[in-house]
């Protein structure tokens, strides 16, 4: 777990299997945390400023403002109106691709594999209600992803450095829509040609308060049960917490079973 | 002149200024070529589907698809639908960028250059009478920019290689709308710090026919200055030549004194 994040409770939690996506809600200030759960897993991730989905997140001018290639913690993330967007705040990786595209069902066609799952349309069904179709998808951040560049330009799609649990944490510097898929590319080495799960999680970047009735009186596990979020599985002893956000009011649970995420 | 388009007149022609921005539409099978007359000034490009700009060029499916960062002869460029857009038909130069968003105002207000003009704001004064505004100019390709990769994935822009007459020709693929700016930038190193005129060129891709009639009796002078191109004060001596084409009827006028570009 994260030192940054190790003392908080996501606010939302997300699985994602490989060939899905999923779009998240965030308010300026809140954290993205992007894992993945057995290694060697690359995340597709895109994103749209709320309300204004004209603008959107672009490699392009993140590459042209940072003069780089490779996201670092400390970077921020620029909009297609060269606007922060996000600032990368941790990552026990270190390589990531902001160069290619998202796998799309021509890809697989030109692979000799018609009607495979994409990273483009699992990102167009998270976004869809948000009124985004697949013409809008941008060029995405591929966490994970391991290209190589070679002496005469050429890209080379290598496995994945990720191991178990790697994770990048980005910090919303307005408020967003952000959407992840899972590459379910098996017919190169994207994902090691072993796609396996993500974990995305919501955070306050906020201190936690310690409000001490809550020790005394933890909530009904009625409540819960629907409030809990992915990672109340940790198996960590801790203080149960009350966490109230706009969005949620969240309780910490000690449970002896790992739960199904939600 | 291009081995490839010697022979040829084009059918429309355009003189860009640093800071304007012009589009052309081309049919499938027609060349665009794009010129640095003074060299070391930057082209930057995009291109939209006729009657349909909701696919567009894309620089990160052409990377991806072609795995490589280097626009050389013989690729194609894709749409993001991954549909062959364009094939590099001629390059004299090799080294040009497809990473570089375009220049915008806020890149200059970050230099201290408030109000600047810049590639952004000309290809979209370009491409208003098309529905198409600023939000969706896409990552450009910039033709003759000189980025340097350095050790760690930083990016380093240097004065163009392209010298004085160098271009690069492109064959559509499908029935397009190209828009090019000359990029204005004099701050940094991107046009050699001083930044120069460009032209753009359009041709039909096929044997010039070589009526006989029009050899013994060109046509007559006015009809000529309406319609001869900016290469027609190409000063090697050639027969006179006329070539119709759905657009327009055109004339190869020989001239003693350059004429200024319409």
């Amino acid at each position: 777990m994260s030192d940054l994040l190790s003392e908080k409770t996501p606010i939302r939690a997300r699985h994602i299997r490989p060939g899905e996506g999923q779009a998240v809600e965030m308010k300026t200030g809140q954290l993205l945390q992007i894992q993945t759960l057995q290694g060697k897993q690359v995340a597709d991730f895109v994103a749209f400023t709320q309300g204004d989905t004209d603008e959107f997140l672009s490699t392009s001018v993140t590459r042209a403002t940072n003069a780089s290639i490779v996201p670092r913690p400390g970077m921020t993330l620029y909009s297609n109106r060269r606007q922060p967007m996000f600032e990368i705040v941790e990552d026990t990786v270190g390589r990531h691709d902001m160069l290619y595209a998202c796998c799309d069902p021509v890809r697989y066609e030109m692979l000799g594999a018609p009607g495979h799952a994409s990273c483009r349309v699992a990102l167009t069904e998270a976004l869809t209600g948000y009124g985004i179709d697949y013409d809008r998808i941008p060029p995405p951040i591929n966490w994970f992803m391991n290209v190589a560049i070679l002496q005469r330009g050429e890209l080379e799609i290598r496995e994945p450095l990720a191991e178990k649990d790697d994770y990048v944490v980005l910090r919303a510097l307005k408020d967003v829509i952000a959407a992840v898929s899972a590459c379910p590319q098996d017919l190169v080495a994207t994902n090691g040609s072993n796609p396996t799960d993500l974990t995305v999680r919501i955070y306050r970047d906020e201190p936690l308060p310690l409000p001490p009735m809550m020790e005394e009186e933890p909530p009904p596990a009625e409540d819960a049960a629907v409030a809990a979020p992915v990672v109340a599985a940790n198996p960590t002893p801790r203080p149960a917490l009350l966490q109230t956000t706009p969005e949620a009011t969240v309780y910490r649970v000690q449970r002896s079973e790992p739960r199904e995420p939600s």
